[in-house]
């Protein structure tokens, strides 16, 4: 019985993610390691190991903890944060755990505060410009790897590159793009230090790219994370269509105002978070209305029916007379999230549409 | 000592706004009901009882729960979800619990699953337009008070709106207006059924108006709930100084990049939520860096220093050449937030300037 938000997971469609991803690694010969920041779940991580998969990415150490009695080789995607150096040492000394690095300052830091090793990826940018270092930096990556070169406790995996300007894309195309960017700019750099560093890895992970792409030469190494659940957001930009999303917001609707074709949900920024996307035929929506099936589940987006506002609590849905007209006050709809990440992230628990609770960091 | 994203406390500050809103609300003569959704915790509420305060709102039942242990007197300032019905009777049982009505057929289906009496007021719209019935529909109302009128579980408390558009404001004199609009729309309603139920009240609440004006007449109750800590969008529409905004989020800076004139803070959208504004000077902003104080609080913002962008754990922050500078990786800086309520909703503790933890729902 829905009485409240209710994140909606169909296990089917998720374990399907799961398993074209996992098969799409394999096939290309790349290391196949999954962000889990998405779901965030020991159960849902599960999932991912019963076809093989035995190396995680988080982005946090808080993350990395939870996940540490299942997973043993992890790697926070997430520039070092030496304040957590107490964690990073705990945990150190226990699992096998990979850092991101991209200053010569934190280096040195961890030299002389680790406790016990770690491995570290250099993270570069190839175009987002949120963080990391210009590929073309070679005396930036040098001083790095000058610090690391002198201590056991720091092991160097290779470089580290998330190509989040992806999310900007539009169609197949413009992801691949991108993607030959990104190919043209690491290769050059793991060539450079594969003699002195043989086992290197070149590490990417955005889902865009890793969704749509079948030619990954040069990686060694993927970590998407959102294909898991996918959203309407991805469904934008290319890299899924709408029957691979694989969670949905339950909300009940408390309040009909058909004077202007609008319901009222309890669903707010609390529980969507307050993300929202300009799409092409509405404008600016924080979510999609889709039609509920006998199943449990859910089926296409109902045309023009959409989560307009969000206030803490509330949402507003509006939609055409004809589909408004469905609803009554005490019932509950299913809402397709702009980004599942986010929404998954304020909903503490997922609910299968067999009705199996399933619990979360 | 600051590891991760941290919510500032100001209890100094916090504890003033408290005091001025309940003196203001003495002095006019109105009830103070403080919606609690903002801070959403025990021990900040015996702040306001310690000034005397007595009854609360707030926007779901499980805050009502959370607060029922101390607080007999709340009201639910949410349209009743009739799927939350074992909750209610639960909580009805317990505590005096008023909720919010604007049909007839919730109405009925309270009348008919109610085990215990509650309080109800009939939600009116006076211009956001997100909840509420027209004040002029008459035959709503009247729908809603049939049902009412026939059974002792459903008492009318009264009318109840929230002025949300305040929120579109700029500046004393458009909130003014707004509120001056509200009275004209209530004082009608209130002489029409004052005689029929002398004990009615007229209930708003939002922290704009409730902030600005001075005259409450023909209104019996305020409810505001954001001035607890008040935040960036309060002080853009007007409804406080930047020193009166009680909570700031501490983050560590884990990347430089001097280059574009920008650090990396880890602070995102898990943090903050997804909530933007648009400055006048500064376009599209997450947050203001402020400059941090020798006793652990912080003063004013610092000029062209804000949070440009949010990903997951990951915030942006741009400034001027000669700001940027100062910081290193390893310092932790202070944001303010754009939205308070949204952000301590993210955080589950507060830490005050004088380094204690205060916990919430």
């Amino acid at each position: 019985m829905i009485t409240k938000p209710t994140l909606i997971l169909d296990e089917k469609r998720c374990r399907e993610n799961i398993r074209e991803m996992f098969l799409k690694a394999e096939k290309n010969g790349v290391g196949f390691r999954p962000h889990f920041k998405t779901h965030q779940s020991l159960e849902i991580g599960r999932w991912f190991r019963e076809l093989g998969a035995d190396k995680i990415t988080v982005s946090s150490l808080e993350m990395a903890r939870y996940f540490s009695p299942e997973w043993n080789d992890i790697t926070v995607a997430f520039p070092v944060n030496v304040r957590e150096i107490e964690t990073i040492n705990e945990l150190a000394g226990r699992i096998g755990l990979n850092l991101l690095l991209e200053a010569g300052e934190a280096a040195e830091f961890l030299r002389h505060n680790l406790k016990h090793p770690v491995g570290f990826f250099i993270k570069i940018d190839v175009g987002y410009h949120r963080t990391g270092l210009d590929p073309r930096d070679l005396a930036a990556i040098d001083r790095i790897l000058g610090v690391s070169d002198k201590t056991r406790l720091l092991k160097f995996k290779g470089f580290l590159t998330h190509a989040g300007h992806s999310y900007d894309a539009r169609g197949k195309e413009e992801i691949l793009q991108i993607h030959r960017e990104s190919q043209n700019l690491l290769n050059p750099l793991k060539a450079r230090y594969l003699n002195k560093y043989p086992d290197l890895l070149v590490s990417v992970g955005d889902t865009p790219t890793c969704s749509v792409a079948d030619d990954f030469s040069g990686f060694d190494e993927i970590r998407p994370g959102n294909f898991v659940f996918y959203d309407l957001c991805q469904n934008q930009i290319g890299s899924c269509g709408p029957d691979r999303i694989a969670v949905a917001l339950a909300c009940p609707v408390v309040s009909l105002h058909r004077e202007r074709n609008e319901l009222v949900i309890y669903g707010g920024g609390v529980h969507f978070s307050k993300e929202r996307m300009n799409d092409d035929d509405l404008g600016t929506i924080f979510g999609k209305v889709v039609e509920k099936t006998e199943d449990g589940g859910w089926g296409e987006p109902i045309p023009g029916m959409f989560v307009k506002s969000l206030s803490q609590e509330h949402g507003i849905i509006t939609g055409p007379e004809s589909e408004i007209a469905r609803w009554q006050s005490g019932d509950y709809l299913l809402v397709l999230p702009v980004h599942s990440c986010m929404t998954a992230n304020l909903l503490k628990s997922y609910r299968t549409t067999e009705d199996r609770l399933i619990s979360r960091l």
